[in-house]
């Protein structure tokens, strides 16, 4: 990463201040805050928050211990260093308003990352500032991805594809879904992916499938019923989102038809893909295939998700969004079926989950496993290897 | 967890808020919410947010896709789900604000958990209310540990331990930080660590160990410098945080002579850490060590932090904490002493890390590596598996 690109990233985020009439942005840790400094801190009890104005240097407010990692920055910034004492806390956030003028002005922030920590901090040192959420505003500086960011991307996808495909040869009948969850994390790291993993992986099986947020239990895998996976990989800070779902051995027709279903509508929606249509309609393409097999209601999550320094970012795609798809924007394309385990029904869930980006073309999908239910052989416990999914398209 | 657990706690939760003069308990999903009721959400662009009012059933807030969850809750809870529509989002916080009766009234928050996302919902919802950071207060909820908890935290300690103990045989001169904490992530889930960590381990070489809070790099391992590691694991969402410093070959004096001042200083905050004295005599134990060496402003944090459900929580061990220890409460003990790398200087840090609990007798500390500065062979590539740090300790 050259110095240039913080340098560009802090002009960019000067022109979309400017344009929605932003004084200055407070960010705390966070991929903000990574894109535009390089700058990494854990989020934790004590209150880090940087302050970007246009065209003045980074002002940092930051534990003294933090302080090392503010060697050799490629970009000027003014610290404040607080001590151990956290009655002098205040007292480093008021120099940093006082410096860089913030009473009265109208502060952009990140609601969905500052802390109220943060936020008292910020407004008893700056007691008529502003603190506006600025979200939306604030997602056109990482939106569009560039050629570089697109090849973290690209190889956070392979990766994530090679360690499911690894972990799948270690697939047993009767083992865990936290077990297989843990050998897939290992079979991510053995791949090469950042340790600090977009989200831990979702191993449902069978009726647990039908949760589409499940976290991985002790169930145990058996003959005969579904296994939804849904995990990524972080290349240099970027991500891959990606879901799968197999059958172990024959499930009913019931789960197959409903597979058959949504990967049309994944299909159907990465056709709809392309550059000058709002998100809207890349869901309204994957939702009208699902409603017209009399699934409507049970695809009950929108259609994907931005993706890249963020598991979830914009844009979101999802009904009636006018947000307008451009060149080099990177989300998900997730349609899915949930059924609930009610009285007699075994219930279960489908899910097929691509990360996309928007090309010149149209949309490119940087993930490739086949998509349709693929049989993991239960009678020999671990499914031949040549029926492992993705194995085919395997890349060093 | 039996269903009593929770009741107990919710119940104990009642009465920290009536003692503290709150009406009610706003939280967005995270480690209070998971003790109180036993659920988990990622904390994502969808706010989730539960309210506790004493002697009321638990008021939910939260995406129509995370309904599944709710299924056999051993309490009582209203749920306010609401739809992908965000317009929509609004009126599941009015309604639950009506329900519970919050406008007016007196709500805790979590200062370093809640986000302005939540808050500013909440505060649209309840114009009226006034939102209070109540960590202080919300703290005498998890402090103390129960037997169960202990247990837990002593399982996380031993499964680190051991995962560290097989990394280190992995371990070679001319391997990066990165690889090596990769592979300690990849031993930390095979010896059974829930794969959500507590954090991503540090690895720091040389020169990086002077920074405490480093970030692994691409940077390899060398003959005659330092290597400082702190990792931790989660058993049943409960942690482990420990950190040792080890000699590649032979380190030049200065770095042993502060490894033993650092040893020394740990032995002191273990001895001085009893029920009834305030956290601030345990700082002043190992400071006093480190200070009398003549390295007093070399040791630039606090001397620990509680641990629990969050890698950082209270008490915290601090000059001046005037917090008074009692038994059952777990933090760590991490004095450190670091020299940066400026002019002709090396420059390098040791820290050593121990995880304890204050039980009738005293102190007992659940991690118990050797805390020596133990020289792994650079001539061998691999240490010496007899002297892996630790392997003496290594239980099933």
């Amino acid at each position: 990463m050259s110095s240039n690109h913080f340098l560009e990233r802090q002009h960019k985020l000067a022109q979309i201040l400017a344009a929605n009439q932003l004084d200055a942005l407070a960010l705390n840790p966070g991929p903000n805050l990574t894109h535009l400094t390089g700058l990494n801190f854990h989020l934790m009890e004590r209150p880090v928050v940087a302050v970007f104005r246009p065209g003045a240097e980074v002002l940092l407010i930051l534990p003294e211990l933090e302080q090392a990692k503010l060697a050799q920055l490629p970009f000027k910034l003014q610290a404040f260093p607080y001590s151990e004492d956290r009655a002098a806390w205040p007292k480093a956030f008021r120099q940093a308003v006082e410096v860089g003028g913030l009473d009265g002005k109208r502060v952009g922030v990140i609601g969905r990352r500052l802390r109220v920590l943060e936020l008292r901090f910020l407004e008893e040192a700056a007691p008529q500032a502003e603190f506006i959420s600025a979200e939306a505003e604030l997602a056109e500086l990482r939106m569009k991805k560039d050629a570089s960011e697109i090849t973290s991307m690209r190889q956070a996808a392979h990766c994530a594809q090679n360690a499911l495909t690894a972990a799948l040869t270690e697939l047993q009948i009767g083992m865990t879904e936290r077990e297989f969850a843990s050998e897939l994390v290992i079979q991510l790291l053995r791949h090469g992916s950042d340790p600090h993993l977009p989200f831990a992986p979702i191993v449902a099986s069978g009726p647990n499938s039908a949760n589409p947020h499940a976290t991985p239990t002790d169930r145990k895998f058996a003959e005969g019923e579904v296994l939804l996976i849904d995990w990524g990989a972080n290349i240099d800070g970027y991500f891959s989102d990606i879901t799968r779902t197999f059958a172990m051995g024959e499930v009913d027709a019931q789960m197959r038809q409903i597979a058959k279903i949504v990967a049309d509508a994944n299909a159907a929606g990465r056709e709809a893909a392309r550059a000058g249509i709002p998100t809207g309609e890349v869901d309204r393409a994957t939702r009208a295939i699902i409603s017209q097999a009399g699934h409507g209601e049970r695809f009950i999550h929108r259609t994907g998700h931005g993706l890249g320094r963020e598991g979830h970012e914009e844009p979101y795609i999802s009904a009636g969004n006018e947000q307008i798809l451009q060149v080099g924007m990177t989300f998900t394309i997730e349609p899915g079926i949930y059924i609930p385990q009610v009285g007699g029904v075994r219930g279960g869930g489908v899910r097929i989950e691509d990360d996309v980006v928007i090309t010149p073309e149209g949309c490119e999908s940087l993930t490739d496993l086949p998509r349709e239910l693929i049989e993991i052989s239960p009678r020999n416990a671990v499914p031949r290897r040549n029926r492992v999914p993705g194995a085919e398209v395997s890349k060093p």
